[in-house]
Order: C-alpha cells, then sequence, then structure tokens
C-alpha cells in the first residue's frame, strides 16, 4: 500500500508530519510517500533511522498554509504538496492521501481540481470521528457544507453508512439526525425533510431517528448526520465545553497547595478522562464522496496523530471504502438525478 | 410589585414553587401570588412563617405537565395555572409571571391567547441566561423559532439589547450571532444577512459581528443571536458536554480510595465549578416579545431557583424592559412591515 503523507500540513511541519510517516511506516509496514519541499524533507528525514522502511520523497516547491482562501489556492499554487500529493492518487500513484494542513483548500482541490466527486454524490461532506463513548463514533457534515439540502444530509448518511461499515469495523452502524428533540414534530424544516427520506430508505440504512447532544454522548449511534453549520457548532461547542472546564480547575489547581495534591492524587482519573477526549489516537477523519481516499487531521497534530491518521487512511483502503462507495451510488435512485 | 408564580409549575409541584415563592416575598418584599389548585396551595403554604409577608392564592384548578403538547393546550384547560397566570399579567392584575413549568405552553398561550406580542414583533423568542464567564450572558433563541429569517434575527438582537440594558444591568451590550466562524465570507444564509442587517443597524446596537461557540466561553460578548434549532443544540451540547465530564469524573473517584482523597481535597475548586456552571443563582430567563415579563426556569428547579426566577422578574419590572421594549418597537422602522 502507498499512503502520501503532505509534509507541509501540520502547524509545526515537516516536524510531525514526517516522523508520523516514519512511525506508520514502521508499525504498518506501508510504502510512505512524503510530497512537500524535497531539500527540507530530506533533511528531516535524515534525523530518523528509516533502515529497511519503504519512505520516499517527492518534492512540491510550493505549501499552502492555514491562512490561504480555498478559492485562491484552487487554481494557483499548482506545485502544492495538497495538489500534487491529491493528483498522486487520481492517477493511481497512490492509494490514499493524508494531511494535517488546511482543511477547505483539500477539499475544494480534491472536489474541484483532482479527485473529483464518485459519480451520484451531490455533495463531498467533511467528517469527524470521537471515541468519546470508548468506541467510534463519525459525525457528519462537520463545515464543507453550511447550508444543506434534506437530499443532501441522505447521502450523507449513506456516505457515513459505508465509510462506518468498510473503514470503521462497525457491523450494523446505527445512523441518527442531529436534532433539537427526538419527538415526534421536533427538527427544523431541514431535519424533518431528512428524517421522513431516511425512514423511507431503501439502501438498508439502520435509521434510529433523530438525537439530541446529551443522547449521542450516551453512545445511541455511530453515525450523526446534520448540516455542517450545525455540525460546525455542535463540534466546537463540545470541544469548547471540554476546554473551559479543564483549563478552569487547572487555574484552581494552580493556586493552592491542597488543590494540586489532590490533583496528584487524581491524575489517573484525570489522565483516562484525557485519553477518553484525545484526538490523537484516532488521528483525524475522512473528507467523503470524493473519488479517493483522503483523511484530513488538526493543524496541531503531533508525530502520534499522523500515525494514527495513516492508520485510517490505510483501513479505508483496506475495507475498499471508495469501490463500495461508488458501487452503492452507481446502484441507488440517488444517481438519477445528479444535477448540481 | 405583585409577581405571579405559578405553583403548578416545577417537576415537584407545589413544594418549590411555594417556597421559592415565600423565600422572594421575605427577601424582596414583593406580593407573590401564588396560582394553582387552592386546596393543595393552602395546605403547602400552612408549613412556611409567612407572618408579615405578601402571599396570595389564585385558584386555578386546572394543570398543564410537562407532557401536555403547546398546540393541545392552547384552547383547552383554560383554568390551568398558566392560561390564568398570564392572565393576571395581561389584566393589569399583577406585574410579571413566573413559571417552572411546560415551556412550550407559557410560549405558545402567552403569545397566541393571553399577553401576545408587542406590537412590531415577529416572533416572541426563548432565552437562556449563563453565568459561565463570571457575570450574566444572555442567549436568544434556545428553542421557539426552528426556522428563522434574517429580519427576526435582527429582532432578537434588538431585544436582547433592550432587555440586557434594562433588566441585567448591562450598560452597553456587547451583540454577537454565533457562527461556525469569524472571519469574512463564514456563516450560512441565515447568519450572514443577519450579519448584513446587524451591521447596519439604526438601533445603537452594539455589534461585534460572529463568535465561534469556544469564544463565547471567553467573554467576548453579552448577547448572543441564533435561530432557535441551533440554539437549541449549542446549550444542549453545552450542557451535555458538562455532564458527561462531571458524571465520568464522578465514576472514576468512586471507583478508588485515593481518588477518593484527592477528590476530597479538591471539593472546593469542584464546588467553585459548579456554582459557575449552577443555573440555580440565575434561576430562568425571560420570554421575549411578548407584553408583559414571563420568566421560565427548569422543572427540575429547587425554591432557591424559584426565588432567584422572580428575581429576574422584578429586575425586569424595576427596569421598565416592557415599555421600553414597545417604545423602541413602535420607533423602529422594523414595525413598518409587521405582517408575519
Amino acid at each position: 500500500m502507498r499512503i502520501v503523507v503532505d509534509a507541509m500540513g501540520s502547524d509545526n511541519y515537516p516536524i510531525p508530519d514526517v516522523a508520523g510517516g516514519v512511525l506508520a511506516a514502521r508499525e504498518f509496514g506501508d510504502q510512505i510517500i512524503l510530497v512537500g519541499q524535497q531539500d527540507m524533507l530530506e533533511r528531516e528525514l535524515a534525523k530518523h533511522d528509516i533502515k529497511g522502511l519503504s519512505v520516499d520523497i517527492v518534492h512540491a516547491p510550493e505549501a499552502i498554509s492555514m491562512q490561504d482562501k480555498p478559492s485562491a489556492v484552487l487554481n494557483s499554487k499548482l506545485q502544492s504538496s495538497i495538489h500534487i500529493g491529491l493528483d498522486l492518487v487520481k492517477t493511481k500513484q497512490a492509494d490514499a492521501f493524508v494531511s494535517m494542513g488546511n482543511t477547505g483548500a483539500i477539499h475544494a482541490i480534491a472536489t474541484l481540481k483532482t479527485l473529483r466527486r464518485i459519480p451520484g454524490v451531490k455533495r463531498p461532506v467533511l467528517t469527524a470521528i470521537y471515541a468519546i463513548t470508548g468506541h467510534n463514533m463519525i459525525f457528519l457534515d462537520i463545515g464543507a457544507n453550511a447550508d444543506a439540502k434534506a437530499e443532501w444530509l441522505e447521502q450523507f448518511a449513506l456516505m457515513g453508512h459505508l465509510y462506518a461499515l468498510t473503514a470503521l469495523g462497525i457491523h450494523s452502524p446505527r445512523i441518527a439526525t442531529l436534532s433539537n428533540g427526538e419527538e415526534e414534530g421536533k427538527g427544523n424544516q431541514l431535519t424533518k425533510e431528512a428524517q421522513e427520506r431516511l425512514r423511507e430508505n431503501t439502501y438498508g440504512l439502520r435509521y434510529v431517528g433523530h438525537i439530541e447532544p446529551k443522547e449521542i454522548l450516551l453512545d445511541k449511534c455511530d453515525v450523526v448526520v446534520m448540516d455542517g453549520f450545525v455540525g460546525n457548532i455542535f463540534l466546537k461547542t463540545f470541544e469548547g465545553s471540554v476546554t473551559y472546564i479543564t483549563d478552569f480547575l487547572r487555574a484552581e489547581i494552580n493556586q493552592s497547595l491542597t488543590y494540586k495534591l489532590g490533583a496528584l492524587l487524581l491524575r489517573g482519573a484525570f489522565r483516562k478522562l484525557r485519553t477518553r477526549l484525545d484526538t490523537r489516537e484516532v488521528g483525524g477523519a475522512p473528507l467523503l464522496g470524493v473519488n479517493g481516499v483522503v483523511i484530513i487531521g488538526h493543524g496541531s497534530a503531533d508525530s502520534y496523530s499522523v500515525r494514527s491518521a495513516i492508520r485510517l487512511a490505510r483501513q479505508a483502503v483496506i475495507g475498499n471504502t471508495i469501490e463500495t462507495m461508488t458501487a452503492k451510488f452507481a446502484a441507488s435512485r440517488l444517481v438519477a438525478d445528479t444535477t448540481s
């Protein structure tokens, strides 16, 4: 298996990107193709012992920063690590693309310039994977489509289902729509329409209905579907709340010796909570709906996160996620009206 | 001042409702009018020493439960404590209405049956008040309007502004729109349109732009505006995250004596966090846009919460919130097209 790693992606590039690639090459035995400025990557790679590992460098003279606007880099910086890396997947020179870089740019370049959509897919979708309840849950859309149609949400459900099934190994994924209540009549116009569609779905989706935020944390579903605006608010509120509470406690603890002793005694419990909420073990999440495996992680990733994101990529390759999605969308009635 | 307390509102009615009314009568010296089943309230009130306090009972033979659908009780149970209590405010026999009861029913009965809207207000709005950052912040809409128009959001901003100013004593309230990012171009269609309107507002609103969830927790605004669907998801995610973390730590702590000792040493810090996140001190939040002061609290309220909700009500009465809102809406161009 050949996995492209965007070595210019993370906030501290190329250090964690290269180190994560080396970790993955050693742990999984895959061929890792680091894409980025050759000199820089050679210097960085020289710090690692890669004897017996398959780690290559492909030169990309340009880099897309976190500040670059997706629309601006779609047709410029064509020699960036994102353009070149995605092109390697498009031309079948590699099986998957992994990046800790600019999510919007990757979404735009993959969708409109390189891989393009799987036939029948209306809108590719950004996802997040959390193991908050002890096992993986996938959330989509978390930001690609701030305004969505019910038909798109239905497709997000299908994509989430197929990804959970083929790449995450969830046998019969439970699909839910995020809403402001679970009772009949709850929801806004969009989620009500999506609910109707999903109840009548003919793809064998295991739709469990509307779900409220607090119910999600109680492990009642595996795939949570929503529009990109709501998904983004949901995730950022969750992450913000966690940060708020941990920062508050940390500040308190630092003010007193008694508290410090208490925290010391409790450190095992705090560590377990941190692990549960940590995203390093998952590493990233797929951009679904484009014609190739694309995994995007946080800019703040360390080498272990990069290694975990590569693991996600290889699981999707092994699971034939793209082939399954292509076949399913070709067979589904959703393809009939691929006009937009 | 005469404040109506729906004594059939809370989950444990009439116990906390009556006790909270007595607390408020003693602390604030107001006349408290308990509305509910006379026998039941007389028995409950007899448990309290109300010598020198002004606490009256108004009989309401019916009660609306949390399970009652708003549409079902709008024109039935007309002798409920909610119908009768709101009518006392409408007919100027009381200055404000406080309830821990069925939010949807109160919203419907106040808007469509009794108080009705302040002229010019398109849609009354449910709010929440949190003191997470150490001072009061008001969130609206948190559930009344799952689908909203930009014009309504603009009105929510104005109502939030006037309430913060007159009742919460916030001198120059900072208004923000909840969004998926603060940069130019972020938002969905609704929030983008609302942003344009608010930037051009002529009511003297101090609009600070889009705000992300995590920024809210950093105290950058006083009034946060959003549609009722997103607002509900936001609040429930925040509350759910807090519950998740505290439940997780509690379960861990119970598993080990060392942890228990650590928690004992840290109890001051935990208590401070709980106080910060607690809603008891605030007690409730107003239903804004109807022609009278209405404060709604949680069903799980205890007597102290009820007392705090009554305090909110009296602050709005003292601040002339309704009169100010009526004058401002009458003067604003928003009244010109009150068609819906």
